[in-house]
């Protein structure tokens, strides 16, 4: 019998699972702060305990052999973690002896776990390391945790052309590829291989271990947070710049590609047609922006290319590592930022915004479109990379990319209402829902923070970033009166 | 056979007869300007000249009796007739004592024509009246132009969702509509008596006749050109603003509504869901920017509302004129204003943006999918005021919009290639693709102008005037390499 237990029951079993996850983590920064004498490590180890009984209790009292998850309990699923594990992990951030107030603390967690690295922290240079820790710690397992949904969940709520991404149907011709949760695994292990190779590459590159540590965490979940108020500018290192540049990259790409490519001897990564598209953007980007301040600010073209293709980088994978303001490059720079904040990378990465794949459809439906208008009788077969592009998978995409229009634009009002600028608006409704990280201007731009930011703003800017991060259909699905009735 | 000859024959012969009317047109500005002893007398009637000769040789040359347009034969007329008519259009502002360049001269022609309303001109207080003439008949020829597309043209090219439009399906239940050519008629009449009726309220407003003719001329055709750089708040009467606020609005309906009402007794105006959705929007929207204005920034309750509904309506009609500096009422005002450039009116009137029905087609679209997720085997019968919404239509609006959205970001990169700043960039680039007018900040907003922007940002906005009125879709489908081999 269906009652209303019963439905929430694989769902909170679920969420319990991932408190208890949380809860453990937590153990790393109470360890690292009682390790230097900090006593947040109190705060932490209390927050852990917090966290695992009510995780525990969770699990206890919906436990039950054999459950399985229906396609609205997967919806559900879905909102109810993110919601519950972002309060849970805003707990160590309100106790903590930098005296956050809720707002702080619940817009940090929430940029943290959504992977979108905007922060109402100043003083990060000189802050105990079990802060620094969880914030890293809480994109890291964000970061995981996105990749998981976007491959075991999201395909199957059909939302937002996921369903292009469907195990079956992607891998059919792959004899390779194993069953969705061993999938996972190999994906987290490949996360956690690319992790390790960072925290060397930075390490020799000349960062200490812990700042090498925190900075990889944050940098393969295209997160962004840093050690640093200064971001990676801090570093100075032309070397690190460009670690940074290839492990954004890497982390933006789809990760099922590397678990293809360890069963494989030789892929050619290449050969897929949104990654092709992607690092074609990057280039152009890259190029653009590196010319105009070569050519037009007189920038040396060695710097140029660095300071260019990083940001552009930094932006597109939705990481927001800075090391120049670019909001101070002119026009054009401004412009081109602006709107490369919303492309995002690759889907089944850990990066944010429409996604390439979303971009490739549209444009393919848009020119199908202009061509059945000249040819009515022809018959129209779109396909997307081989797979075959169903009159679904487009209505899908369109109406996801109307979404974030929508919700980029009721944000923008809404934060111009509490008293912001129109540009710190306007970028940081972007930057929120894209899960960028800085946005443009004095306030919140790649040199600022969002410390000065009202309570009501940092309010909303959470709710933007939990709406882009869980692809906006799954919310408006949540909130579709006939979800209750079902 | 399909000569080449052929395939355009029809098309040419349509342009050559707009020639006709458009160097008719021009004998008015060239008989005013002679009344008042100004030498541009001449240039209106050489130029009326060599575009009776042009369009007489066309007509000549392509003239077969029965002569029926193809689809792409519309196509190619839509395209090429507005190309053209634009250039003829510039020919006297090229020639006229003010010394324009090409630039100049196509922007404010393109602007006149596609009801626009940005200016490169300034002194208009003191300009000869042929050129105030001239300018306010492009915009009034325009709008009767664009209505006609909209009515005969548009649903047949099934064009951004316009199929809902056509004659047939959507007056299948109505008796009084007769065939299409006679209701352009009837439109062109009610046009010609709306314009007449706004006149009349100018002049006993206040305004002298001249000024009552050019405005009612740039108020029924959303167009906004003035006679003063002032704009309309040149007048300071309060008067003036409501019957330019009641004007608009008409101006901004469906006109095919208005020769409905001709033949029945009654037709309730507020049962039409486009209608009514446009209404509700001007009201909430001009309510909150009252309230915004009254509570936040001390204005007296009686100006704020006049200023604030006028502004509202100004723009969402895309109007274009202004009373006040909107862009000094706050961050709240300037993020909403720059939201609602890209609105425009309902469909088949004279305004120009995204158009209400788009905006419910699009939500519409957006609420059953998220439906169709939770209850997958629902049988899905959408439906737009009783007109069932295809697949098609809905596909059909959404790459529209989406076209709508690329336009704009194009064409705010390429300004800001030429070295305007980031406000002007892209509110420059909205304002020209949804055909507005001005745009936000100290250059080109309601108190600024365009004619200090460079020949090739005026080239660029010209393009992107054109591309808006003329749907987007219907310059893709002419760009597309199947449309040539058909």
């Amino acid at each position: 019998m269906v009652t209303p237990f019963n439905r929430w029951r694989p769902v909170l079993f679920v969420v319990g699972l991932l408190l208890i996850v949380l809860s453990i983590a937590e153990i790393v920064p109470s360890a690292a702060d009682a390790a230097v004498g900090n006593r947040d490590w109190i705060v932490f180890a209390a927050s852990s305990g917090l966290t695992l009984l009510a995780g525990g209790l969770l699990t206890l009292v919906s436990y039950k052999r054999r459950q399985h998850l229906t396609i609205s309990q997967g919806f559900l699923l879905t909102v109810v973690s993110w919601l519950m594990i972002s309060l849970f992990a805003a707990l160590p951030l309100r106790l903590s002896g930098l005296h956050l107030s809720w707002a702080d603390a619940v817009f940090e967690a929430v940029s943290g776990l959504t992977t979108t690295g905007s922060t109402v922290l100043v003083g990060l240079d000189t802050m105990p390391p079990g802060l620094l820790l969880w914030r890293a710690l809480l994109q890291w397992l964000g970061g995981i945790g996105i990749i998981a949904m976007a491959v075991l969940l999201l395909p199957f709520l059909r939302v937002g052309g996921m369903q292009l991404f469907r195990m079956e149907s992607s891998d059919r011709s792959d004899k390779v590829m194993p069953r969705a949760a061993s999938v996972i695994g190999a994906i987290a292990l490949v996360y956690l291989g690319l992790t390790l190779a960072c925290v060397l590459a930075y390490w020799l590159a000349g960062m200490t271990g812990f700042e090498a540590i925190i900075h990889a965490m944050t940098t393969l979940s295209t997160g962004g947070y840093s050690t640093s108020d200064g971001s990676l500018g801090h570093f100075h290192s032309v070397l690190i710049d460009w670690i940074a540049i290839l492990f954004m990259i890497l982390a933006a790409l789809p990760f099922v590609l590397y678990v293809r490519m360890l069963g494989h001897r030789h892929v050619p990564v290449w050969s897929d047609i949104q990654v092709r598209f992607f690092l074609t953007t990057l280039a152009v980007a890259g190029g653009l922006i590196t010319l105009w301040l070569w050519r037009s600010r007189h920038v040396p073209l060695a710097e140029a290319l660095t300071d260019g293709v990083f940001s552009v980088v930094s932006v597109v994978t939705t990481t927001g590592y800075a090391v120049e303001d670019y909001g101070k490059w002119g026009a054009f720079a401004v412009v081109l930022f602006f709107l490369l904040m919303a492309l995002g990378g690759c889907t089944g990465s850990t990066a944010g915004g429409l996604k390439a794949f979303r971009l490739q459809v549209a444009w393919i439906a848009i020119r199908e479109h202009a061509m059945q208008i000249v040819q009515p009788h022809r018959v129209l077969v779109r396909n997307y990379g081989g797979r075959v592009l169903t009159d679904g998978v487009v209505a899908s995409v369109m109406v996801l990319t109307l979404a974030f229009a929508v919700a980029v634009a009721v944000l923008a009002v809404s934060l111009a209402l509490t008293g912001l600028d129109p540009v710190t608006s306007m970028t940081g409704a972007l930057t929120a829902v894209a899960n960028v990280g800085p946005g443009l201007g004095p306030v919140i731009g790649p040199a600022g923070n969002f410390s000065s930011l009202s309570d009501a703003a940092e309010w909303l800017m959470s709710a933007g970033m939990l709406f882009g991060r869980l692809e906006f259909v799954t919310i408006l699905v949540v909130l579709t009166p006939g979800f209750w009735h079902e």
